[in-house]
């Protein structure tokens, strides 16, 4: 089923590293044919053991394994979810939602996962492009969020919000938080946004200190169309960002469309995963107060 | 289309009365056969009128014709959603999310709504059954919202959340809302939910006065499937209250089903419907803070 | 320093019964005059110890020692604030942001306290009085918090707030949070009241489940004079539960009276007491989320 | 008892030209000495009218009137509070919690001021001091509140929070809003912190986006020394922005002190004034949401 794996990992990180080097001998006893992200640098690699991009293993690969934070995840997320391609965490990061294989149960949850003993799940993600006096001026994607805001810290940008082209509401803010029900539980969380299970098909509009008390978080279909107008004084810019990583530039009038991706994220998970008891435990849900 | 029309309307109250005389001109005036809810004190009521049970409009009508608040429609709609019926509401109350012509379009807005040009929005409701000791007990259906709580004021209950037969989290607080999109606006939104499109088939929790610092709103699928378990001292009682009106006894050990309801309200709009609009209005986004 | 000291426990409690015990082998053994609670059930008791009332020991002890949880705590204090008298807690029950000396630091506690090496606090209390048609009607105190809310369930109330006889706003709500800096951290905290130091003389309102979006916690002076006046339809009562625990009843028109209480509880801590330790332990400061 | 008044005015802004000619006209009249803001353009000024520095009104004027928004307020005051001045405002701006005469009220609020018909408020202000290495490093005020945040936009810090030298959390987040009972309805109220009243000598401390679920507004004692020492990665530099105008550069390690400065700016206000009726209108208070 899985033949051809790619390996992504966090670089510079010994944990990562040690996890990697055990996937490495893992997987070549296994027969798998390896692909390892070129970024990655790795002492005394095995000869059968390729060295290609991260485009490479999506094209190539029947399964990656991505060894890091959630933010590895993310970053290979935006790539790979073009490709039909399945993808899984080992977690030597912070928190892990996306990557929840703790590195000691490596072998046991690669043992079931390679006897077909796994959950999938569909991860949707964001397209989000910019229009400039009617064309097309940048794009990317995001499995978390984008997030329209002032290119300054702390100030404020004026924002139109249109759905399905019906117009919404217009607002003065710091920004606005459009996220996944992937990105629920990291920033729009952070902002009072509402933990969306990932099985929802929809859209969380969290506004950033909006200078209005009448501001709530909005739930949209995620098959809707959003569209944002910025403006902003003088030349000032504005810009989209994308998981916290990417960022394009907005200036005044810019449309930023954003949408659901074509295509999905196949996220795998070993057969004994539970979002809520994930959920649970990364928010330290139980712990009573008084 | 619609031949034979229900009248519902709020009682003792002149500006209601006003507008329901004024339907049951217009509509013998257009030929229809009118059914009047028995609920309603009217003064001189033409002999074609006939007075009957709300489930009998239910049974018998094309259309009903709430006329009041937000409060009528919901009373109403725990009903005729059953039936197959549609249902269209004249605003003689509070606010009106769900009674959306104003008293003075009765005509224009019926006009439109008698040659076809109107939009429907089907509006899921929930289902409420109450187990004891592995028996149904009671049920009871909700439009906005079906809220567990202790019998008494400001007593704490303790409780668990399954969805899907998994355990989710357990909690102490004052109690649980679970609101539909519809209910999204109304006493959710006061406990800090977020605002949820109707078009989004989605459950809001959120829990009242939570003794817990984690504790936040969550979005599920609205075809899961919930369990509350709630658990309270001694003799002490719970209840589920269904939009704030019917109330169903729930003992300590209870188990509490919230499901969506098989059938949904067909709720009528004149074709100048704005779900934005009505957004906008009630809540006042648009006013500036600073 | 300390020679007459009270003891006030839990009832009915394994735990509470065995520190006090201990107290009364380490304050008899130690010389004092020991003063027990007598509404707390305990066997063969040394013939030194006097069984007594609440208010004498208020009179006549200079220390309280409460055995229990907060609401042990909380109960004691509306009665002994009013007499000159020191009081200390030893935590048997949840939480313990008032009763803060663990069990098994009974003696050591106790020494450092004896030696005159501790820490008082000087919490306030808040006076209530209702007033119908211009007349004292009843009144009571409260160390946490006053709730004005309706008598039943899920039910609203109107009310207008004014503050040193100025209108401040009028709301619709489920009802009003008025809570001292102590009770900052209790109720007041669920519905999104901020956390307030001990010596800070303020007091919040938090507005519970409002219905307007534009309703936010308020701060004033601990010095203002604050009359809330209820309002409910037909022949509803609405209440001010004081501490959660003693209830006045409030008719349409009543005027409630919050002002802070003439007398103030001295709360003894152990030298080592650290009020935002305290905090970071029982609020789970320090936890990162992503 | 004002003799020497200082005008300082919005610049390019027809409405407060209109106005400050408005004042010069009703201050010759009454034969007070002028002192416009130098930075003001003005056409066909009288003889009599001096222009000078903002320092130099601070140093001769005894009434200083503030024509524009809350933004022109706060960048005067930060000036004028080291001086033995009144300050009044006349409102040409957006809101105008400080500005509160209306331009049409100019001769009426005025003739009542001069009569001494006026209600002082003393606001205080934050000292700001930057420490590099032990030694002070840079320094500001401000009225309203200090952001500590990272220098570019949604980039989290770290950051350790001491009052009164003792530790009290640390926390990732975007950044901290440290505000005045006077701020308190302006960004730290988007943030999601409460309402404080003039009156309450009190700091709020509001996380931004913080990575936890655990943190809450926290007020302190407006006479506490606040320390917050930030962290960043790498070359990264935070910011302490004060009032959202002066922008002090914050290294990984620098100590950031906070606290009242040894000055108040003395408002001044018609007689009408009512603080609780310009919150009622700033924040829409009173419309009812169902």
């Amino acid at each position: 089923m899985f033949n051809t794996i790619g390996i992504i990992g966090k670089s510079h990180h010994a944990g990562a590293s040690e996890s990697v080097a055990m996937l490495i001998d893992y997987l070549t006893t296994k027969g798998c044919r390896v692909l390892l992200d070129e970024r990655m640098a790795v002492d005394a690699l095995p000869d059968s053991i390729q060295r290609t991009s991260l485009v490479d293993i999506g094209k190539s690969a029947d399964l990656a394994i991505v060894v890091g934070g959630d933010g590895n995840m993310l970053g290979a997320a935006r790539v790979l979810a073009k490709f039909d391609i399945s993808v899984v965490g080992i977690n030597r990061g912070n928190l892990g939602f996306l990557t929840d294989i703790a590195p000691d149960h490596i072998s046991e949850s690669l043992d079931a996962i390679f006897a077909g003993d796994y959950i999938v799940e569909e991860r949707f993600l964001l397209e989000i492009e910019v229009y400039r006096e009617g064309q097309i001026h940048s794009s990317n994607s995001a499995m978390n969020e984008a997030i329209l805001h002032h290119s300054n810290v702390a100030n404020m940008i004026e924002y139109e919000v249109h759905i399905d082209n019906q117009f919404v509401f217009s607002q003065r803010a710091d920004g606005l938080i459009v996220s996944t029900p992937t990105g629920s539980t990291a920033y729009s969380l952070s902002g009072g946004g509402p933990i969306v299970t990932p099985q929802l098909s929809a859209l969380t509009l969290v506004p950033m200190f909006p200078h209005t008390l009448s501001s709530r978080p909005l739930l949209v279909d995620a098959n809707s169309s959003l569209k944002l107008i910025a403006k902003t004084r003088n030349q000032d810019e504005s810009q989209v960002s994308c998981d916290g990583h990417v960022v394009l530039s907005v200036q005044s009038g810019d449309e930023v469309k954003i949408r659901k991706a074509p295509h999905t994220l196949s996220l795998v998970h070993p057969p004994t995963y539970d979002y809520y008891r994930v959920l649970r435990n990364k928010l330290g849900w139980g712990s009573k107060l008084y």
